[in-house]
């Protein structure tokens, strides 16, 4: 058995996981994102020992604690070096997790630990070198390579989202102006929508909208299924833009299969479909097998079973 | 000993390498790009056997022959599927090969041997993971991780010249528009530094150009020491456009060790010192530790060290 943490802004959530790497009981508790680090870490070893004895499990029967934790972890030293949302600097998270519960302690990035979720138990399964894209707030990344997270030398690499498409263009928050995030995130989705909303104010997106009280990643999608010509070209112009990082990443990586995950992965073929067809365009190398590119599959447990397995990445 | 080989679309370079990586003999001869495929490799062949000869080397102390080639190998299957500028059309390299001169035989594409050459014995030596960006006619990528060449499950990866970073920009020869290469290769440079050219008649720059009758690669970099305005320039922006691609590669892929080879890399710190100030500003993790940019020691006998120690790359 495992536990696998998914260390969140919003919440903390753990699993216990099984070696068939199924999560056989699952718990979370709010973050408390702007408290002091040592006491949001009290709280995660305090919920890994409830699951335990929620489930009658003993301490010796758990091989180790994985957690995914957003921004630059050392994985080494399993500190969190920095992250952006919640309050971890220089935190040294495994020794604070070891005074509370003895076990071996693993850290990772947390869209690293979605995509080592995917590829031992979800969409990426049956491939070892694969990709993981996840569309949310950002776009986040992770890149396996024989079955194992790469990261660089510093663990601060598969920054997928911060790849420059579009030079001197829209701000994006790492400071770049023109970043892949910055025109393929469901913000910017959001942001696509509500220009559009506003520049076809007799639209039904529009009308939607005001009657919904909200905009949201799925707005466009939405009214583009209803009919709505403003909907569907803010569509295609984001799958346009989230087409041409795609295709950025296979020429880079060219992976047996590049899974999507995240809000807006949930449009399924309507993401997909005109997603593959430029990709199938524009792909450089097209006389060779082909990258798959598929849905996630297992929403956010992909983190919590990703963070579980960490322990078997160590040589 | 080992034997390497670089097919290039003007000559084919071959060297005898000692176990230290180092060329003891080399010697090359015409590519004959037109020709049909069989001739190419049987002439190859003949060139390795002649330096066999020529250095009273027996083939029972080689350990095999390794070569590097442009386009999209079949690494496993020893063939080359496809190259832009040489008659190799699923051309079985290793078995035409193996008719001539009885010796295991690997192939792999050209980029990527130079990074495996750099890594073995030039810029990247003490890295375990490293990339190597060439400027040349357009941006060749390796990646190298854990010593290896990474390409991807179908041996097509590494493209890195192919990112597009200005999205419906300049046409590449890939098909895309705005990729890396057409912004930041050599060739791409000419066409800035001819448009500048024109652009500014009365400048030093253009009656340099006048006078030496041609345009190349480092004509600005010279019109920008002479102190040529218009030349200076144009350095900025080719730096800038150049230093977009090397940023996400950074982001990507945090390598311990980043080298630049080709013409251009050959500028040094007028390249370097610009560039480097724009990585330090711009990439996505400034609190750990930063990846190291380099220019390339081993020049063209890169590709051969490299194709040199392919063997040691099988498992």
């Amino acid at each position: 058995m495992y536990l696998g943490v998914d260390l969140g802004g919003t919440n903390i959530a753990a699993g216990l996981v099984d070696d068939n790497f199924n999560i056989v009981y699952k718990d979370s508790i709010p973050t408390g994102a702007q408290r002091e680090d040592k006491e949001i870490i009290y709280d995660m070893a305090m919920l890994c020992r409830s699951i335990l004895e929620n489930t009658g499990t003993q301490t010796d029967d758990v091989k180790w604690i994985g957690i995914g934790l957003p921004g630059t972890p050392n994985v080494k030293e399993g500190k969190s070096i920095y992250t952006n949302n919640i309050n971890l600097r220089n935190t040294p998270v495994r020794d604070l997790m070891q005074k509370v519960i003895p076990l071996p302690v693993y850290i990772e990035n947390d869209a690293n630990c979605a995509a080592l979720g995917e590829a031992f138990a979800g969409a990426t399964k049956e491939a070892d070198n694969s990709l993981m894209i996840t569309i949310g707030t950002g776009i986040g990344g992770g890149i396996i390579i024989n079955k194992k997270i790469y990261s660089g030398f510093n663990y601060a690499g598969g920054e997928l989202g911060h790849i420059v498409i579009l030079l001197d263009g829209e701000q994006c928050t790492c400071g770049r102006k023109g970043c892949w995030e910055a025109y393929g995130s469901a913000s910017a989705l959001i942001k696509q929508t509500e220009k559009a909303a506003k520049e076809n104010p007799e639209s039904l997106m529009s009308k939607m909208i005001e009657t919904q009280g909200k905009v949201s990643g799925k707005t466009a999608f939405e009214a583009m299924r209803e009919g709505c010509p403003a909907g569907a070209a803010v569509v295609e112009q984001y799958i346009k833009y989230f087409a041409a990082g795609i295709v950025n990443v296979i020429n880079i990586f060219q992976p047996e299969i590049l899974v999507i995950g995240g809000g807006v992965s949930k449009e399924g073929d309507y993401l997909l479909s005109p997603l593959k067809k430029i990709v199938e365009r524009e792909v450089y190398s097209r006389d060779v097998e082909q990258t798959q590119i598929r849905i996630a599959q297992l929403g956010n447990d992909a983190g919590i079973i990703g963070a579980s397995v960490l322990g078997l990445q160590v040589d």
